[in-house]
């Protein structure tokens, strides 16, 4: 595929400091795209749920009885009291809100709202609780709030069987680290999409790759990037070059060299190694602050294996993570000055070009 | 009377969420209603003051040299200087401004300006502080911003002798704690106006008084609420069920066995009990945030009593409060949702729909 | 020259508390205006630089290699990342882009662009750093975010040869104390230009001079302000009235006797003592903070003499700050009420009658 910005300059300064294009990304995009808010394996069991924050709204996210997992809006249909106060934990069989003991099923449906029985006209049935889509998807749980929008199949069509030789859909997380930036989500994508800063930002990473190296799959729509080929003393991307884990099974001779970096807009990237995959999940929290969650994921027979150890990934991403979010909020600020003008991307960021066409076609669907 | 909601519903999301709305209830309620700001006995002597802060002013609250409340503005006629910044003291004679040493008697009158004398058009009597109008009423400090607005007796028709028989009036604090929600000052209103919550959220409450044993005096206007009656076991809420005053003289015995729960929109709940009175002030803060004066108060003389102690009144309304302020704020924070539609009424809501009533009321009036 | 504020009142409320003001004096007056930001002693050599931020905006201040102080915006013409994050430092021959190594000679011209030279119509000289007027006046560094506005000296004309006699120029700084202020920066401005509330506010002040003793040199326009006279006891402003360093050289008897108290609108209080010239650099934050920094500058020669003490000139001056800071928090806090009315002025404030109608008259310039 070629590389090229084709002329693109960076996008203009309101897009990272108006609260008013904020907004509009809410409603455009993160009420109608499928977002990202965590992994299946988190909620194994019937009544097993978590909270997720965003936007202002808290959604519970749980497993019901037939082992499906749903998202309701924590607001009771009552007096709109939070329903689950926790941030995880286990339902059993009912959701109860707190304040006068209205009972939901773990579908949402309204099931005992003492002392209602009298009042004219209601019905239990008018007062489930509100939801949002939700689905998995290689492990991961994604929810759209928007109403009859789009079908997951529909909005990741061609990429749906792309990560299936890592087999990430069984993989589970060795490790966490959750982080907080002073930047917009946009600029964290666009730190990620290209490797023109790592000689500079990254120089434990010289060694291991180069951006010599690096080609894009895809350079339109859901899912962009492309692999970065390893040094052959690296057999993956850790502090010493050693695996982690071991080559997953299924992976062709070229994967076995190589390291992939994904965007999914607008919530997640994934980055798929010879021995495990590493994941950001983003969360856009205002217009400069965004939340990060960096999970390292194997698949859990290598997890229990005697002798495990995911410092050396774990040590090396962290690093990098940290120089990443220095160096955005660095250009956070800079972004938020009335001089600055949009700059010229070398060819080395065609992927951000492609990731600002991709974020303009949303903002401007109707 | 009849306790009923007659299908209303509660308030739409925008009347616990919107600075717009707090705006218009500054312009419409807390500047034209007559506000509580706390006890007379508080300032028992000729220069007493203490402040009072709502919606970014800072008030004057002083007893003048014939025994009178006054209330002014704290703000100097000259450079606009705060004059007084303590909390609460004695006054000498004069409030004299900081900054450039004029000086007001108590009330209000500027009585000495240094350097001005020579001023083109300068003259005293044209530079009084800002007034607010003040009265006592049952011991409470009320205040008024509005000029020219109705007295005091007009708003509180029906209600002026309502708590003659607790010789409220007389009454002094024993303690006081309090409280900081982060809740809109209207969910404080409603949670108070209900008892259907009592049963899961207070279940100390349950042995000493129950739902069924509610009714209502007031259902229209400036007052609302009513009783609830003692189990035989309890001569008064207190932990232990033993009173820690005694039986107020003038009750009937009716009103021996009876705890009261009132409403005096916007800034008071007054709760007559055997041998005390509660009382709550309500602040409202913020769109979410509303801070709580609690107080219990007895005659002097039982106070002043040898072995008097209020700890199992304290302990036992401290308990209801702080459990009453989680699910207030449960309740706020759900209220936020943009999928928050207003609720259905049971009949043992019926004072939230009249409290609903007479807020709106309040709101369209101008 | 008469002393009058001819019948002048206080300005209206909200030129002390509107955003809506604060963003017409950023357009009209803090973007248009020589604003001053530091002495130029502060970066003897080239490469020598330091940031000053305002209304968001990030600034370098840096002495290029042939000895000229400039002016650039930190912010890179690529993707608008800071350039700087150091406070202050020295820059080696080129300021190098943290990201991707973009690199600025000490003029701000673009050197080196890494992967650029390949884009289509990329071109260095198209994206140097933003500059901003720059010029070093009495050794004080003043910049100017106008583009093609009023030179210096034109803005300055007739003040240009004032400080000459106390050779402010060659002073250096002895002690630096910065302060933050809860006030507009136009009460701190007004607290400085009158000495009615010295005698309340200023115990210390009173042995020392008098406001009876106070003229005015200057009543319209960029400076404002006179001289005071000192009793006999007293050689200088200080504790003990002693002279911290010597009498500055080229002074004239009278002011060998005398200390002048000048406002250089929006930035700059000068205060020529017959030993030492104190300044207060004011930066305006938000409109109710004011971030002032203090200078006692004297002669390099003096500072450098064995048992040079500049305690008892700051440890005057200190606490004088100090009460006028509390005062000024006062009247900001009074300034916020809806009753608050403009004031009349007395004879002894007309300097601030002189401020008002300078600071109006750039407010309506177009």
């Amino acid at each position: 595929m070629t590389r090229s910005a084709m002329g693109a300059r960076t996008l203009p300064g309101e897009y990272f400091t108006s609260t008013e294009i904020h907004d509009r990304e809410t409603a455009n995009i993160f009420e109608k795209q499928w977002i990202c808010v965590g992994r299946a394996s988190a909620i194994p069991n019937a009544g097993d749920f978590f909270l997720h924050e965003m936007d202002g709204e808290s959604l519970i996210i749980v497993r019901n009885e037939s082992g499906q997992v749903n998202c309701f809006y924590n607001v009771c249909r009552h007096r709109g009291t939070r329903i689950q106060e926790a941030a995880c934990g286990r339902i059993k069989k009912r959701l109860h809100c707190p304040y006068h003991a209205w009972g939901y099923d773990l579908d949402g449906k309204l099931k005992s709202a003492p002392n209602m029985m009298g009042v004219d006209g209601f019905c239990e049935q008018d007062h489930s609780l509100h939801t949002a889509a939700c689905r998995v998807w290689q492990g991961f749980i994604f929810i759209n709030q928007k109403q009859g929008g789009a079908a997951l199949e529909t909005d990741f069509q061609g990429i749906l069987d792309r990560f299936d030789d890592w087999e990430l859909e069984r993989l589970v997380s060795a490790h966490e680290i959750t982080y907080n930036v002073r930047a917009n989500w946009k600029v964290i994508f666009q730190n990620y999409s290209e490797c023109y800063h790592c000689s500079l930002v990254h120089p434990q990473l010289r060694p291991i790759t180069s951006v010599e190296t690096a080609s894009n799959d895809f350079e339109d729509g859901q899912l962009l990037g492309g692999p970065m080929i390893l040094s052959d003393e690296f057999k993956t991307v850790t502090m010493d070059g050693n695996q982690c884990g071991e080559l997953l099974s299924k992976l062709s001779s070229d994967d076995q060299r190589r390291v992939y970096f994904y965007t999914l807009c607008p919530s997640l990237f994934i980055s798929p190694h010879p021995d495990y995959v590493l994941t950001h999940r983003i969360e856009r929290r205002s217009v400069n602050s965004t939340r990060i969650v960096c999970n390292w994921l194997f698949p859990p027979e290598v997890i229990q294996r005697d002798g495990f150890d995911v410092a050396q990934a774990v040590e090396f991403w962290d690093l990098t993570n940290r120089q990443d979010w220095d160096i955005c909020e660095l250009t956070q600020q800079g972004l938020q000055s009335r001089v600055y003008q949009p700059g010229p991307y070398s060819e080395l960021e065609s992927m951000l070009a492609a990731f600002d066409r991709h974020y303009l076609s949303l903002m401007t669907a109707s």
